[in-house]
C-alpha cells in the first residue's frame, strides 16, 4: 500500500495524521472540531479543512474512527457485532460516496456486544485495541481504555470477544461539579495527589457500591480527615477503585494493558499496583497503528 | 408532660407541629424555610415566625431535628456516636440559650458511626427510626430511609447500632440532569413506569457496579429497546437496584422497614418485592412520634 490519512474523530476533538506505508507518522495536527462542534451539514467542509494541510492526492485513502460514525456523526456506520477481528471491521467500513477532493473516505464501524440481554457499544476504542495488539505483538489479553466511558475489552486469538463500559469519567465529573461532594473541594483543580487517590481506590474496593463509598468524600471532609485540596484526587480514586472492584482482578492472574493518555493511564497503573495487579500501558500511538493495520487490510 | 412543639427542619423545608402530651398532632404546617433558605443570622426570626401561629406559652418545649443541627444550621449539635438509644440522644440535645419568646428550644443531635476507619453520619433520620420503632412496637430491625442520601439503619434492643449512607437520590438526580443519560429522556418527568423501574432494578442487581449498569440506560435507548418516557423510571430502578444489590438481602431473612414518603417507599417496596424480600412502610408520622418520645424522655 501507499500512505494514507488517518482521522481520530471523537466527540470533542479531531486528530489527523498522514501515515506512511510502513506506519510511520509523517505529519499530525489536531483541532477542536469534534463532532459536537461541527455545524449541521458541515462534515465535508470540516474534513476538507482538516486534510488539506496534508496535501493528499485524489484517490488517497482516508480512514476515520470514533464518534464520527455515530448517528450524530458524518455517516452512521452500523456497529459490528462481537466477536470481531480486524477483517470484520475492515469489511464493514462505511464509505462516503461524495467525499471532497475525490478522496476515498471510509468510516470505521464501532463494535456492539450483548451481555444478559443488555447491549453495550464502543466507537473508536476498537481501533485502539487492535493498534495495541500490533504494538505489543499480542493475540490475547485484557485491554482497558480509561475515560469518560471506560472500556474493558477481552481479546482472544486476535479477535475482540467482548467488552463492558463503565461511566467512570462521567460519574466523576458530575459528582465533582454537580453534587454535594464538590462543596468541600476547591473550584479549581489542585495538583494530583497520589496518596489521596490511593486512599480513594482502597476505600471503594472495600465498599459494596460507589453509592455508599462516594459519601465518604463528604464525611471525611466533615471530620477534617480529608483536606479540601485532596478531594478531587480522592474522588477520582473512588470511581477508579469502583471500576476495579467490579473486575474482581485479585488473584485472577490478569495483567491488563492500559490504552490512553499518560495522565490517566498512570492513575490506573497506580490503582492496579495498590491491589497487587501488574499492568502496562500504550499511549496515543495505538489509534494510528490500528488505522494503519486497517488500511493494510483494505489494500490486500 | 404537657404538650410540646416539634420541628422537622431539613435542608429544603421546615415542618412544624403542635403535639399533645399523648402524642396526637394538634396542628401542623410547613414552609420552604429549609436551612438553605434561611438568611445569615436569621434562624431566631424564622423560628419565631414558624411557631407563633401555634401560640406557645413561655417555657414550652420545642424540639427540632434534621440539618438545623449541622454546621450550616442554627446551632451545631455534635453527632452522637453509635450505638445510641433514645436516652443518649436526649442527653445530647443542644439547647438554644436565648430563644425567642422564652421558649425551651432543643436541637436533636445527629448520629455518627465509623466503619473500617470511614465515618458516616445522619441528621434527622435517627428521630424517624425511633418513631418507627414506637409506631410498630419494635426493639430490633433493619430500617431504610430512602432519599437524597438513603440510610440503612440497624437497630438492636432499641438502640441504633450502625448505619450506612447511599447517595442514591443524588446520583439519580445528577445522572438524570447532567450526564449523557438524560439526553435520551424527555425534559419533563413523565408518569412513573413500574415496568421500567423493575427492569432497571433487575439489571442493576445482576451487574457488578452502577458504573457499568448505568450505561445500559443509554444503550437500550440507542437500540430502541427503551422508550424515552421510560428512561427516568428505568434510571430510578437502576440506582435503587444498586442500593439493594449492595445489601445482599437475598436469603438473609431480613424484612426491612421503609420510612419515608409514600411515593418513594412504594418504589422500594416494588423493588424489594421483585427480589423476593418482604418489607413494610411507615410514613411521615415517624418524625412526630420520635420527637414525642424524646420530649417524654426529657420530662422524666
Amino acid at each position: 500500500m501507499s500512505g494514507f490519512i488517518a482521522l481520530d474523530w471523537g466527540t470533542s476533538s479531531l486528530r489527523v495524521a498522514r501515515i506512511a506505508a510502513d506506519g510511520r507518522v509523517l505529519a499530525e495536527h489536531q483541532s477542536a472540531h469534534g463532532i459536537l462542534n461541527v455545524p449541521a451539514g458541515g462534515f465535508p467542509q470540516v474534513f476538507a479543512d482538516a486534510v488539506t494541510p496534508l496535501a493528499p492526492q485524489a484517490g488517497t485513502l482516508c480512514l476515520a474512527s470514533g464518534m464520527v460514525g455515530s448517528r450524530q456523526g458524518w455517516l452512521e456506520a452500523p456497529y459490528c457485532p462481537c466477536p470481531a477481528g480486524f477483517d470484520a471491521l475492515a469489511a464493514r467500513i462505511a464509505w462516503i460516496t461524495d467525499a471532497p477532493g475525490d478522496l476515498r473516505v471510509g468510516i470505521v464501524p464501532g463494535l456492539s456486544t450483548v451481555v444478559r440481554g443488555v447491549p453495550d457499544v464502543m466507537r473508536g476504542e476498537e481501533v485502539q485495541v487492535f493498534g495495541a495488539l500490533q504494538l505489543l505483538g499480542l493475540q490475547d489479553g485484557t485491554f482497558v481504555l480509561p475515560g469518560t466511558h471506560s472500556k474493558w475489552v477481552t481479546v482472544q486469538a486476535g479477535r475482540i470477544t467482548g467488552f463492558s463500559s463503565f461511566m467512570t469519567g462521567e460519574v466523576y465529573a458530575v459528582l465533582r461539579r454537580h453534587s454535594i461532594l464538590g462543596r468541600t473541594m476547591p473550584d479549581e483543580d489542585p495538583p494530583a495527589d497520589d496518596e489521596a487517590l490511593l486512599r480513594g481506590v482502597l476505600n471503594a474496593m472495600q465498599a459494596a457500591s460507589l453509592l455508599h463509598s462516594a459519601f465518604s468524600a463528604r464525611t471525611l471532609a466533615l471530620f477534617s480527615q480529608l483536606a479540601p485540596e485532596q478531594g478531587p484526587s480522592y474522588l477520582s480514586g473512588l470511581v477508579i477503585g469502583e471500576e476495579l472492584r467490579a473486575q474482581r482482578l485479585e488473584n485472577s492472574g490478569v495483567q491488563p494493558v492500559l490504552v490512553g493518555g499518560q495522565a490517566l493511564t498512570r492513575r490506573y497503573e497506580l490503582a492496579l499496583g495498590a491491589i497487587g495487579v501488574r499492568s502496562r500501558a500504550v499511549h496515543e500511538q495505538a489509534t494510528w497503528r490500528g488505522l494503519h493495520g486497517l488500511a493494510q487490510a483494505l489494500e490486500h
